[in-house]
Formats: C-alpha cells, sequence, structure tokens
C-alpha cells in the first residue's frame, strides 16, 4: 500500500479560486422626484443592482442623497471603470458641471463630475437628460443602428438630443440640442424660456392644454370644459373620445411639431427620428398631422427615404441606459 | 606627384540628383459660367498652377471640359496624391454623384467620382458648393482654430454648411446643411423650392428686391421706384443713400437671419457663425439687425459667449480652398 496516497486523501481538499476582478459601470438618473442608480457589468445591458430614493429629504442635499446612493451599490470586489450621470437641464459635459436643474433648487453651477471623482476616486462624466435619451435610444432603444439620429422629447418642455455621424453633438460648450427652442412662428405664443413662438411654446404638454383652455374661455364647447385643471393627457384622451376642440389642438401640435421635423431632416439628414415624452403617447391624433406636416414641408423625397420616425422604446429606464452609453465612451 | 589625382581631376563632374517625387492636389470648382481648376504640392496653400474655362462651348459637355481642363495641369512628375471638385446643387458625397446642378442644364445623376476615377485613376471626392465653402473657410479662412463652426452663404439662394466637431456634418445621404430651408414664418412668402416661408424665401438677394419691388407697387416711395430692375445690391446701395424703404428692407431681411442663426445656436452651440454671399456684404443695415434679432432670441448669453459672427474671408477662392481641405482629408 502507498503511504503518501492514503495520507493524501485523508488531507482536506484545496481548490484553486480563480477571483477575477470584473469590470463594472455605475450610472444614475437624477430627476425632480426621485434619484435613481444602477450597476452594470460590463458585458451586459441588464443591471445587476438598482436603487432608488427621493430627491430630496432627510435634511441631505441632493448631491450628497446622490453620492450616499451610488455608494450603496459600489462592488465589493469588482472595478468600476466610470461613473455616469444624467442630470436634468443644462450642464457643461465637457467640465461636468451641472448650470442649473429646473426641478431642484439651489442646484446652480454644481460642478458634480469633480465631486464623483473626488468620493469615489475612479472616472465620471455627466449629460443632461434629453442628451443621454438620445444616446440610449441609439445604442439599445428604437434608434440601434442610425449613427444619423434626432430624439426629441415632447413633455413638460421640449428637448432634444442629436447623434451625428454616431457622436453625440454636443458643441462648443456643450449646449447643442436645444430642438425645443427654434422659432416656428414669431409671432406665436411666448415660450417658458421667455422668447416668443419657439416650438415648445406650441406643442409641448402645457402648451397644448393652455390652448384648450384658451379655446374653451373664448366660448369653443369641449367635453374638457368642465374640468378646472387638466393636462394634455386628458387632452389626449379627450381626442380618443372624438372631442374636436382636442383634436384640433393635437392637430395643431403635430403639424408644428411635422414643421420642424422637416427642418431638422434638412439641417440633419438623419435615418431616424425618435419621439419621446409623455406627449408622444397621444396617438394617432398627434402623430398623423405630423406625419403629414413633414411630408408636406420637406424639401425632397431623398430626406423621407431612409427615414424611420417612431416613438422611443426605453421608457424610464432611457436615463439609466443613456448614462450607460455615455460611461462606456470613457472606457 | 600622385597620378591618380591628376587623372581624377580630369574626369568629367558627375553629381548626384535627387529626384524626389513630390506629392499634389487637384482642386476644381464647377460653376453655372466658368469651371476653375487648381494644382497645389501638398506643402502649400497657394496653387502652383490655376486654370479656367467657360462651363459650356465648343460642342463639349461641361464633364468633358471639366477632365480636360484638369489634364492640362497634371504634373508631368509629381504625384496627384487626391482630386476634389466642387459642385453646385445637391450631391451624393459618398458615392460622388451629381444629383443636379442648377445651372447646368442636363447635368443629372452625373457619377462625377466615377469619371475622375476612371480618367485619371486617382483617389477622387465631391462636395457640394456651400460644405465645400464651410472646409474652405474653416481651414484656411475666417474660421480657422473654430471646430463648431456654420457657415451660411445668403446669395441667390441661402445655403449651409456646418463643421461639427471638427468634421463636416453630412448626414445619411450627404444631404445635410440646407440652412436655408427652415421655417421662419410659416405664413411667409413661397420659397423657390416650393415650400411657404422658408429663410430662403425671405432674406435671399432675390427675395430682398422681390419685397422691396412689392412695397413700390404698392405705393411705397423709394428712389429704386425708378428702376424696372434691380438687385439686392442695388437695395444695399439705396440703403446707403439714406432710402428708407431699402432700410426697412434689409432690416426685415436681417432680422429673419437672426431668427434663424439663433435657432442655428440652440442646435449646433458654435463658436463662430460665418456669413458668406453677396448679400453678406450690405452691410450696418443688414448685419446690425441680424445681430440685434439674435441676441433677442437667444435663450442664454451662454451661446454667445464664444461666439464670433463674421462675414466670409475668401472671396471667389473659397470653392478650390474648400475641394483642397476636402481632397486633404483623403490624404
Amino acid at each position: 500500500m502507498d503511504d503518501s496516497r492514503l495520507y493524501s486523501t485523508r488531507q482536506p481538499k484545496i481548490y484553486a479560486i480563480l477571483c477575477a476582478m470584473a469590470d463594472t459601470y455605475i450610472v444614475a438618473d437624477i430627476g425632480g422626484t426621485q434619484i435613481r442608480a444602477a450597476l452594470f457589468p460590463s458585458y451586459q445591458t441588464t443591471p445587476v443592482k438598482i436603487v432608488r430614493t427621493s430627491t430630496q429629504g432627510d435634511g441631505q442635499e441632493p448631491l450628497e442623497r446622490l453620492l450616499n446612493l451610488i455608494a450603496t451599490i459600489w462592488p465589493v470586489s469588482d472595478r468600476v471603470v466610470a461613473i455616469a450621470v444624467a442630470a436634468p437641464g443644462p450642464s457643461d459635459p465637457y467640465e461636468g458641471i451641472v448650470f442649473e436643474a429646473p426641478n431642484i433648487p439651489g442646484w446652480t453651477n454644481v460642478p458634480l463630475k469633480k465631486h464623483l471623482q473626488e468620493r469615489f476616486q475612479t472616472l465620471a462624466t455627466i449629460g443632461n437628460d434629453a442628451n443621454l435619451a438620445a444616446m440610449g435610444e441609439w445604442r439599445y432603444g428604437a434608434g440601434k443602428g442610425h449613427n444619423h439620429l434626432l430624439y426629441v422629447t415632447v413633455s413638460t418642455g421640449i428637448g432634444g438630443g442629436v447623434i451625428s455621424d454616431g457622436k453625440l453633438l454636443l458643441g462648443v460648450r456643450g449646449l447643442a440640442g436645444e430642438l425645443g427652442h427654434i422659432t416656428v412662428d414669431p409671432n406665436g405664443p411666448m415660450c417658458g424660456c421667455g422668447k416668443r413662438g419657439h416650438l415648445e411654446a406650441i406643442a409641448s404638454g402645457p402648451a397644448i392644454s393652455r390652448w384648450v383652455a384658451d379655446e374653451i374661455s373664448r366660448g369653443v364647447p369641449s367635453i374638457l370644459s368642465s374640468r378646472v385643471n387638466f393636462s394634455a393627457k386628458d387632452v389626449a384622451w379627450a381626442a380618443n373620445e372624438n372631442d374636436l376642440l382636442a383634436k384640433t389642438a393635437l392637430k395643431r401640435a403635430g403639424t408644428y411639431l411635422g414643421i420642424a421635423f422637416a427642418d431638422f431632416l434638412h439641417i440633419f439628414n438623419p435615418s431616424a427620428i425618435i419621439i419621446g415624452g409623455g406627449v408622444s403617447r397621444s396617438g394617432s391624433h398627434l402623430l398623423v398631422p405630423l406625419r403629414n406636416a413633414l411630408r408636406e414641408h420637406v424639401i425632397s423625397e431623398a430626406y423621407l427615404e431612409d427615414l424611420v420616425i417612431t416613438t422611443a422604446a426605453l421608457g424610464d429606464e432611457v436615463g439609466l441606459m443613456g448614462a450607460l452609453a455615455l460611461a462606456q465612451t470613457l472606457a
């Protein structure tokens, strides 16, 4: 009998365990009411962790709440390649400064990238929500494969993001892509930005419901006339109930969107326009007039031949997915 | 005495001559009345040869005239790295096809790049005149150093070219940059393209002179009222003579240009806008209202802080210099 073999079988078994350190990305999306953060392994596009907290509360500043939220999903053993954060409002994507966040009082010129880098000692980057929505839809949503793409969100405001030749259009200070603030009627209504006749002043959600309210106050009949407050969503509901005023309101908004989209085709010659935001879910009462106006105002059929116009695919995840796409550009 | 030395001095002297083959570019600019071509050594931006011919004549097709003109400056011993041609009208810069050339009857879907490559057996590329003017002003003119730049030519029409992040904006089919065909007033006059209210329909040279003629026919007094035909250049002359109608006409055009430029700032956030074309030489009667309207319509001062607005620097050479800049991208 071989003693050594007998002896070895009595030894505790020792396994060689391969402890590879995986690459990950952490992304976050700051909204007016909640902040969300997610951890993505570099090889997949579904998060392994996703957490959220309210934007304000507990006597903490939103910045502190964001940083603490990120800390809760920091991987124990994996490496974080980069952090990317989608911030509302205008920002400097090069320096990583949020100029202002409309729904977060006191957020003015916040050097967010610097805070992230100092706290977590890793690469960090930020982008505004509309630009990152464009990146998200381009990489993972309705715009996959389109390297010349516009994303237009029609909601409380109208924002945009442009992918030009496979790259996010930023401009010299990162202020490009403000597609809602083009003048579509110099004599049109006042915009929230204080200038007259912008697309946002005519076709955003509040602009649609305000126009309906004004018409009702002029005596135009509508099933919405008994309501004290109503939104563009209510206008879409009324249009589906065959309310003439509501249908006219959506036709008006859709027509101006179509005129603006024709401008964008002439300027960018994209192969996809993706419409996001709540108003984009108004259905055919908005989208049919939009397409008709686009066809009517475009200078050549050649702009339409390769063009896909579609609604956004990513829903509420678009900010996180856009931030993921942005983080990946740092890898 | 050393015989060998004596003998060697009687030998005929033999020099080693270095015959290096230099790299060159050939560029051409096709206009409605003349075609120009130039030969540039790769190390300089002034041509060593420049030739021209009328676009039509001698029973030759314009294409044949272009190819023969290029042949006359083909270098004997140097290598031509690439040929680049500025063509009027819309074209496919990827495939090198001129869809149509407004002032050259019969030029429809001309595969210009293919003809150049087959005849000269070298790399060839084409671009439309406004896009190449943008490239020329960017590399060699008023836009040097600005990697986010718009070139707007205000002439018989209004055309444009966009440099975005150091690259010419082309779009999926090369139809991007049609900055004159954005709707600035949906109830405005009809555009040459058949659509209503475009910038070109209000602020191009013919649009300016047409508006003045209409006002005169309505009985508005002007020193131009005795003229049968007058151009935007005449309107600029009359404005300098303090003619109220002419000044109003240029103010109107300048204001709409300013509104459109505000749109372009929001869309592109450039650091330079360069205005070319004959109308840009109308002086302060046009440019002061333009700047005022721009300031009035821009949503944030941040768009103006890095912005240079200037007139084009290259004059008639802009097509050739733009073609040179394009040719260099192939090197």
